[in-house]
């Protein structure tokens, strides 16, 4: 399937530097991939010369111009921009939103989320990741990077709904040996599930899960080429518990556990120290860090991720939700505006975490935190086409001095009009394409109950990092 | 014009403790106010007993099941809350939306807005309300309090809408005599401009209003009846600043001024002291704070308002925007998500500025600080009907566990259905009645590039607190 989307600005985010948006493009859509940005009307395929660059007048509106492009998308009025990435979440949490509201992040694990978890079921998980797609895809978010359980259910509800997705099977080490070695092997079997599901190993967190399983975890990723999903140093005080523990930080224990070099994609690390940074930039080719800044502010975990020093030893950083049992929301456009205000905050510089360099995080950032640095976060030919189109006409984005400014401090993820996914159209007119949205919701509303019931006693871990 | 707003949920908002959500009520609206709200289906005007508080299965859907009940707005599946109140915001100033990003509260202020704010003429101000007004009512904001120049444009906008504004004409001592006395005549005029719009007098700050006309806008405002909104000790450095030069706090300023006396609105108050708190609680009848955290961090502004401290002696807090020109929408809603979220984090504290407590001050704070703790800001008989219902039925929202944490952590202004403001409908169906939104928009975006201009040099105020 071919498409074309006619006359739309497109959100161009380099490497480094200003984002732009160039406004008057063609997006030629081939396969599963963008073919070509060319000035509106160019017609896709001729030779590219200095004087095909031109508009073409003549093209009719609403026709193809091009023998090789098929659909037409207006884009008319729309910015396009890379599929944003959700670099950490676990979708099926979507269950339990708003079940555990205003308490400490003891009582948010202990009191209530690690409870209600004993009662997760395949198909309870099923029926919050379907949500979950939904829910995505319809603002705009085309790959997200999961770590949860019963991953197979998750990568089911991903390939419905045509979303991208990494998926770590989550383990802890209480659970046995036997449960380390399932969730692995189903990491394994999620490698065939199909073009669009990638897998990653899920090990918890360093608090959760023992040097020995982490140590296998980094034997097994580096053999088989797994990228390795896990929280670590979530908050300050989690650092420090594991240096008065183990006289290490968690960063420390993820290199002498061989995570590092098999490369990671580490949630949270609010509490990643200075002394850690000399660390993690030797690693800086294959370690990325995942920021869901909505979280620390809620769970008052006192900071955020150090993202500048991060950065300045070369780690690339994405952005996340985290689950909504805790974020509510899985909106990446929510979860970037927190970052850019929060990383100013944190910095006391108004200047630094700009427009462009927040956009960058959310795109390309988050491309590489999924594995996926080549393949998305980017329009560019050659790219995969995970595309949304926004409409960028709302009275709360109006006048635009600064579309850039728009996508990172007006809009909302109901601006999202068209969506794409490797080419495929998911989303068009604000209406799922994949997915019968009613039955995703009535599903959801019928199971919820189940998630949140605490009568069963137990749960499938404590917190005491 | 009567309404009844059929099988509605309501949020009731206590003065204090918990919020809850009824189900299946049915809000009864007769002119400009809430007559009554029952049980779905109780005939209106029966003398209310026991037998009367149960449905009447009878009432046929669609009809008007009393006679003084005129139109029937379905309220099925809808949550109806208390109009949002915006606490603080410069409406116009949304024609500079996107203009200043990433800039050092200095910078933004002496390299942008106040060079900007030179090309302000009476038409540019009213295209501006008008978008803001537009802005503001899509979202289920029913008032604004407003501080800005040209405030007689700003009210035509109002009016026009159908908003209810709380306004205050702008002005800096250093602007002159005149420019006072003029502000000042303007905000007796408001007095006369109609039921929805009241006025407050308007001195920009206390680092940019000398102490003589503080004390003339307090005795004014005492003898005539009048509320004082201004800003003041908008950080730490601006309170450091004033105790340096001058030797007192800026709240100092106020009280020994007789601002505090008179009865004030304080924009921010973010560098309010502890020692301050004592002398603000003297005046908890009549001064509120209004607090608006975007701004803060996004500015880096190192701080945000000290809540906690300022409801311990009794001051209402409401929540706003400010300007889009630095919080680049006027949606409340993302307003108090940030205010539930900073405080938690201010206060390292995750049990704090719980889901209720938010809900209260966006809706009862925001009424007493526009001046009217009694009329507006809780859905009760007697209140005026400003009402907005809200459609939690997205895939952002579900499952609810709980639908005040919905409104708090998952909801966009986006779900903002219907809107009424004093018992008119000036939104429907996500549509407003009162303004052509196509023609705002089209006035706004031609008019925009001319208040962005820097050509003519000069500046309306320097800003060195």
């Amino acid at each position: 399937m071919s498409y074309l989307i006619r006359n739309v600005s497109v959100l161009i985010v380099p490497e480094s530097g200003e984002c732009r948006v160039d406004e008057g493009r063609d997006i030629h859509v081939q396969d599963d991939r963008i073919a070509a940005i060319t000035p509106t009307g160019t017609p896709f395929r001729a030779a590219p010369t200095a004087s095909s660059a031109a508009p073409t007048p003549s093209a009719s509106p609403g026709a193809s111009p091009g023998g090789a492009d098929g659909e037409v998308i207006d884009g008319t009025g729309l910015v396009a921009v890379p599929g944003l990435v959700n670099s950490h979440t676990h979708s099926p949490m979507v269950m339990m939103r708003g079940a555990a509201e205003d308490l400490s992040i003891e009582d948010w694990f202990n009191q209530r989320i690690w409870p209600m978890e004993v009662n997760l079921t395949p198909e309870r998980v099923r029926v919050g990741a379907r949500l979950a797609c939904a829910e995505m895809l319809l603002a705009g978010v085309t790959t997200f990077v999961d770590h949860y359980f019963h991953a197979d259910q998750i990568a089911a509800a991903a390939v419905e709904s045509g979303i991208r997705a990494d998926l770590a099977p989550t383990f802890f080490s209480s659970a046995g040996a036997e449960a380390v070695d399932a969730a692995i092997a189903t990491a394994r079997d999620l490698r065939t599930v199909g073009p669009r599901v990638t897998a990653s190993l899920g090990p918890h967190a360093t608090y959760t899960v023992g040097d020995d399983d982490l140590r296998r975890t980094a034997e097994i990723a580096r053999a088989e080429g797994f990228r390795i999903h896990l929280h670590a140093a979530e908050t300050d005080d989690q650092t420090q518990s594991s240096v008065d523990r183990l006289g290490v930080t968690p960063v420390q224990v993820l290199e002498r556990t061989g995570v590092l070099d098999a490369g990671a994609l580490i949630a949270h690390g609010c509490g990643i120290r200075d002394a850690d940074l000399r660390i993690l930039g030797q690693y800086a080719d294959r370690v990325t860090v995942a920021s869901c800044p909505k979280v620390y502010l809620k769970l008052a975990m006192g900071t955020v991720t150090p993202i500048k020093g991060l950065q300045s030893v070369g780690i690339r950083i994405g952005i996340g939700t985290d689950g909504a049992a805790v974020h509510n929301t899985l909106d990446v456009w929510e979860a970037l505006r927190m970052v850019a205000l929060t990383q100013k905050q944190r910095e006391q510089d108004a200047e630094w975490m700009n427009v462009s360099d927040t956009l960058r995080l959310a795109t390309r950032g988050g491309a590489a935190a999924a594995g996926l640095a080549d393949q998305v976060g980017a329009l560019e030919p050659g790219r995969q086409a995970d595309i949304a189109l926004v409409d960028l006409f709302g009275p709360h984005c109006r006048p635009i001095h600064d579309p850039r400014a728009a996508l990172v401090y007006s809009v909302r993820s109901s601006d999202v009009v068209t969506v794409l996914v490797a080419g495929e159209v998911v989303v068009r007119d604000r209406r799922l394409t994949t997915l019968d949205l009613g039955e995703v919701l009535a599903e959801a509303n019928d199971l919820a109950h189940t998630l949140v019931d605490l009568s069963r006693g137990g749960a499938v871990q404590h917190y005491a990092p």
